[in-house]
């Protein structure tokens, strides 16, 4: 693979590397040596310049920059700088900007100047003699506009510019709302300094949601990375948290033994109790996560949303009540018939009503709401489970 | 609400009313009169204006498609015939297409008639005289090349074209690979009929890793509806699933009550089993869910991942079972302590073998994945778990 890139031209070759997925990249890089690297990196544009920079090897990285011709190299520095979470980290440099007292003529001949080397451009942007951003507009108007009308007098007024230091879930949220297709990114000083495209923002809504799915099941961190070792670290810290957890129920369900030494029928309920009523808990929460993640609700859609999984979770609650306590019934007596029915609809009420609430409060919290439905609840509502269901059983069974 | 947008420029109010997520959409347009819609729908390009008819009641439909200009009626009837997951549903139907024979100061001209009324152009497609693709080429093209060359002349050759009846989740997969920003949408004839826009993709990504997520946790069908009964009807199949899987986990712990009634302590790690033992199987699932649906891997990478999900799944198990030998020595004695210890690492195995397969199986037989991590992995988990711990319990029992 490394020599077939070589042997390529390195235009065609820079763009075949960037079509290879990360984890597969960086293993072929690897065998690329630092002159061939450096001129793939000069025929790519900033953005996935400094993508590939970034999974280069530490050691590699120096070596790499320094062979760079000295603009470029400052560019790319800059943009590695940048946090990973942040729009600076998914911008681009190239950005298509004219001054705003050009004329269309002018600004045609500066586009014919540098000819078919311009691919893939949204928009032009138009910057005041100190680079601070005027206004936009689409390409084509410059084919329908009077050669002679100033730029800044036909340019829209911008109405989305995103600052450099934002998160790119807000990067992501702000293009899905306002459908844009490309957004100016500019400084404090409201200098231009590049712009972000909706095929990057596409990367990180797969990202995003990939992280969202793991946090739910209990694995941390970022994409999946090459070795089990790695592989084994990301879920560690959610089997520390459930055999923590759980080790709370085993204790539950030790300090109620005598009640299941006195009814062994109990523990056959044991399963459905923790299975069902957790799950409801977690389907609440996956779906204020989501909501909260696609960001289609207001302010005011809080409290009406979480109701309605409460009312969901109390209504399965019932269903499967009726359903337990048949089986209790049929398989024991109405005592067990009852403990069993009860305990599950109290679980799966309790269930529902934690898992609405804590991804909106962790949300309000400024943490991620994702590890809302992961193993905290999970293993919260499986402690709250059994502790109904036994509680339930020795004050029945006390009764009766 | 309604009445802000009738009172609205009709253009504007078109605008304001595809900014509203469906949800609220669907309310509002309940309250405005037949006529008013019309006019909105005149305003909207052809893909928004089909989503908002296919939005409406079904008894307005015919009514406000009757009052619509018949072109542009046959030109929304065909849209919302396609089925909802296919190209054709997230196409639209105004494509910038220019015949071939044009010279590029013919297509400048044409393009001028137009004036600023063309938005968001991002490639021009031409044409023959048949309507049938040949080419497409960005539009600053026309800016950078002699007025009289002839457009089939200066066009590039269309690397990606989209079939009509392709699924949008294919779509969506070669946007991603291929960086695509539009696509013309082609008929079996190879004529053009419209363009897909990656603005329709992002909404794509967004309700598929929705319902994704959704299937692993038990929830069915598509986004969520309004009423608390829609909202419990999506949940019910699940419960039925894991109530029937959880009553085996049942009759297994009932099959072993002499087991249980004479160490009742084994109760006590019925949780850990359960919850550790399943959610292995939970994690490599959702991780080979999400491999599948990025479409990141080629074939030849199956049996890689998955060997790394289930040497992951084993490490676990070894790193739990010494946890949970030494928990149940400390409880007990070193026979719990070794029951306990060998049935978590038995149960982690098996688990991430399942949990790892199942996915990759329902895809290549063609089913959703996702299913895979959902109900039928979590319950057959727990049966497992429980059977593999008892099983154990017993064998040990009576050979001390």
């Amino acid at each position: 693979m490394a020599k077939i890139l070589i042997s390529l031209d390195s235009e065609l070759a820079a763009d075949v590397i960037m079509l290879l997925y990360p984890e597969l990249r960086s293993k072929v890089v690897k065998y690329i040596p630092a002159t061939e690297i450096v001129k793939f990196i000069e025929n790519l544009p900033s953005d996935d310049a400094a993508d590939l920079v970034s999974e280069l090897e530490d050691e590699q990285i120096p070596e790499i920059l320094e062979k760079l011709p000295q603009d470029y190299r400052a560019e790319i520095e800059e943009l590695i700088s940048h946090p990973e979470e942040s729009a600076g980290a998914i911008m681009a440099h190239e950005v298509e900007s004219l001054p705003g007292n050009y004329s269309v003529a002018q600004a045609i001949a500066d586009l014919v100047r540098f000819g078919n080397d311009i691919e893939e451009i949204f928009q032009i942007f138009i910057t005041d003699d100190d680079g601070k951003l005027l206004g936009a507009m689409p390409i084509q108007r410059l084919l329908v506009s009077s050669p002679a009308s100033k730029l800044s007098d036909i340019a829209d007024k911008v109405e989305v510019v995103v600052p450099i230091d934002s998160d790119r879930e807000f990067v992501a949220d702000l293009f899905r709302r306002k459908d844009l297709v490309s957004a100016p990114v500019v400084d404090k000083d409201n200098k231009l300094i590049g712009r972000i495209t909706i095929d990057d923002v596409l990367d990180v809504v797969d990202e995003e949601a990939s992280e969202d799915l793991y946090k739910i099941v209990g694995i941390v961190g970022e994409e999946e990375e090459d070795t089990s070792i790695h592989n084994i670290k990301r879920r560690i810290p959610w089997l520390l948290i459930a055999f923590v957890g759980e080790l709370i129920s085993g204790l539950v369900l030790k300090s109620f033994s005598n009640t299941l030494r006195r009814v062994i029928l109990l523990t056959s309920f044991i399963p459905l109790i923790m299975a069902l009523g957790g799950n409801v808990g977690t389907q609440s929460a996956t779906v204020m996560i989501r909501r909260i993640a696609l960001s289609r609700w207001g302010h005011y859609h809080h409290g009406k949303a979480i109701l309605k999984e409460i009312v969901a979770g109390m209504l399965l609650g019932i269903f499967t009540g009726i359903l337990l306590f048949s089986l209790g019934f049929v398989w024991g007596d109405i005592r067990v018939g009852l403990i069993a029915g009860i305990a599950i609809f109290a679980a799966m009420s309790v269930s529902s009503i934690v898992g609405s609430n804590v991804p909106v409060l962790l949300s309000k919290l400024g943490a991620d709401p994702a590890f809302g439905a992961g193993p905290f609840i999970t293993t919260f509502n499986d402690v709250i489970g059994l502790a109904i269901y036994l509680g339930i059983a020795t004050v029945l069974l006390n009764w009766f």
